[in-house]
């Protein structure tokens, strides 16, 4: 019987209280039936999980810290689930490289707080910053907050381990900075289907203590990219976030915060710089240049907690509504305002809420209630306009359907291709990407 | 006939003292024989081409600006070079986005100059920018002199179009900085053997004028990894390149340059800093805090050129003693002392003439003379040290039966299935990555 196979290698969980914690995702809208959940220990533990698993012809569905949002980290019926949260280890700080090894199940704050006690950072930086785990990360390329100056997830990995579905085990935790034996084999926004994330090298930056946050009322998406070129020209930008009056004023019914500015504004931009020293003259020189209603800045820290807390409070904000529907798009930048301006009429009587990263065209496009799914007709605007379907979030079972939207069937055959040279019998999440 | 086939769809070579140009690299080391040369105009001819070749079973080797050092660009016997040199086309530079679309055969200078007049600029430079193309510096993820601000090429590369073996165009150009639909092919480091490049959306960097330029004479290397350490806390730090007497000494003869120090040392590195404002300060401040018998600071920029050449004419010199073996190995930073105290016993009778970026302790090793070829028990000495065998020139053919000293099995087999899946008559660079 496979728990009994199992649990000669691994920890495995079988009590259906426990395992429904594993069968249920972040949003409430993707769950599913596990055979079991194993939790192993090492990248040994889970290359004898994908041996008996193959030997078997079970499937399996790696999960990290469960915080995705596209069905990409649930079972849907009958697989094992390879939970990676006990692979937390992480290894020292290499000071001189700015490298650290950290474990896949490694939560995105802890790897913060370890990096952070060295002087160093991770690059990368996101709202469920306490449940995401750096294995889940890599394998969906988290974006997140920071973008504009770290680039995406897979922009600040040196190298992974990872467990091909034969149970081999491929190691690149060696650090260095410039190898060229051959290509990387593509695990990042992989989604678990080429093979299981058990660890990786991570790039860190310099710990930049000082920052300078400003929150800008403007009157118009277009305002917004105006004030966006101005601010690039900003050594120490970090962010630059957008959010929207509907979604502003669900997050203060959910808070209980005060409006942010005295006008309501029709679109607002919350931007950050961090240096080494103190970037709020650079910040106050780039901001006097911009032309906005009305600007409000940090005063202190608690100052800028509370104005990122309007920015980050939006996805709890929303799902305190009901289970929304979820997309996450990007488009080219020029095209941000015509996409904006679209999506309340391909919505329908679904009630869009809007927010994202400005920077990167990339807008969450959250639908509350609606009694027909208006995804597809928004989806195929942005793809009308040359954007992606899926800008952070990953394709995973929610966005499958949609994936000939935007790659081409070239392409889909070529994934298909390098899928199948890697996990021939396809155990590795199964009606992940591929539809 | 193939000549006649291939001449309906694209420029063919077929004069041999035309073809010669193609048959022999930059280092005279390898040469070999083409069928023919074609030299397409556009992704669609290399289609074409790549149709051609596959339904007549004759195998192709891509090239672009033929420098590189490892055989992986030359024909051994009778294979179609696909020359991607005409695909030179460079599209406006997006100075809101920061990207640029260049065609494969773009040569870095080009590319360089382009970006610089809209004020941005490339973020990977290296010696032979005059003729080093676009396409093969992706192909090779080639790494150069700002490695340590800006990263290799991949780094600096936000998608490519690529034609691969079955005729097929892959286009990632619309240059979303995020983007998760499906994992990327790995076309970076894949030298040919995945596909041709032909066209790549790259990310640029702003352009930075001001320079500091200062040549360090150290009494080691272990004085070097600790003034590194210094040097690298200054944010606008670009380069750290080293070289050593033995390699100063030819340079010289090459060049007639007078000495660059007083007195001569063991160790030399050349750091440079840019940035918008002139960064001199900051890098005295650092220089003043290491412990160097003698720095030379650049005094105007025919200086800094000066300094510049000690480091950058070292393979034109060592060219001019003869053909030299070359291997380019990378190590751990802390074991860099350990490997270049080894290599003169390890070189047996040939002279070893070193030099490289201290950063990424990726050491050039160049071998003039000698009765037998050391390669073996120098690169098998990187290995015992954690290092690579291919730093950044590739692996080509020159390195292929090496891969196994820093690859294991599992991940051989998993390049090799990855390749068989995309190219799976074996068509694309024969020979090349995989003994």
């Amino acid at each position: 019987m496979l728990a009994d196979l199992l649990s000669k290698v691994t920890q495995v969980v079988v009590d259906p209280s426990v395992m429904a914690g594993y069968e249920t995702d972040f949003t409430g809208r993707w769950r599913g039936r596990a055979r079991l959940v194993v939790r192993p220990g090492s990248a040994a533990e889970v290359a004898e999980v994908l041996r008996i698993c193959a030997a078997e012809g079970v499937p399996v569905v790696p999960q990290g810290g469960n915080t995705g949002l596209v069905g990409g980290g649930v079972p849907m019926d009958g697989e094992v689930v390879v939970s990676l949260r006990r692979l937390s280890a992480l290894g020292p700080v290499d000071k001189a490289a700015r490298q650290v090894t950290a474990g896949a199940g490694t939560v995105l704050s802890d790897l913060q707080r370890h990096a952070r006690a060295a002087g160093l950072d991770f690059g990368v930086d996101l709202t469920p910053r306490d449940s995401a785990t750096i294995g889940g990360m890599i394998a969906t390329n988290a974006g997140g907050e920071r973008v504009l100056r770290h680039g995406t997830t897979k922009a600040n990995v040196v190298g992974v381990e990872a467990v091909l579905a034969d149970g081999s085990v491929i190691s690149r935790l060696d650090g260095l900075p410039k190898d060229n034996t051959g290509f990387d084999l593509p695990f990042a926004a992989s989604e678990g289907t080429l093979g299981i994330i058990t660890a990786a090298r991570l790039r860190l930056v310099p710990y930049l203590t000082r920052r300078a946050t400003a929150l800008l009322g403007l009157p118009s998406p277009e305002a917004a990219l105006a004030a966006l070129e101005r601010l690039r020209a900003v050594g120490s930008l970090e962010s630059a976030e957008f959010f929207l009056p509907e979604g502003l004023a669900l997050v203060r019914r959910h808070t209980g915060l005060p409006a942010p500015t005295r006008q309501e504004h029709a679109f607002y931009v919350l931007v950050e710089c961090a240096a080494a020293e103190d970037p709020s003259e650079e910040l106050h020189e780039a901001l006097a240049d911009v032309d906005a209603p009305e600007t409000v800045v940090a005063a202190d820290p608690s100052d800028r907690h509370r104005l990122w807390t309007y920015r980050e409070a939006h996805a709890e904000a929303i799902r305190a509504e009901g289970a929304a529907r979820k997309l996450d798009v990007g488009v080219p930048l020029p095209a941000l305002p015509a996409f904006l301006a679209d999506v309340p009429r391909l919505a329908g009587d679904a009630v869009p809420v809007l927010f994202g990263h400005l920077a990167e065209a990339n807008v969450h496009v959250n639908l509350l209630g609606g009694t027909t799914d208006p995804s597809t007709a928004i989806l195929a605007r942005v793809a009308g306009l040359g954007g992606t379907i899926s800008a952070e979030h990953g394709v995973g079972r929610a966005k499958a359907a949609y994936l000939t939207l935007t790659r081409s069937t070239a392409e889909i055959a070529a994934l298909r291709a390098v899928k199948a040279a890697l996990d021939p019998a396809g155990l590795l999440n199964p009606g992940v990407i591929f539809p």
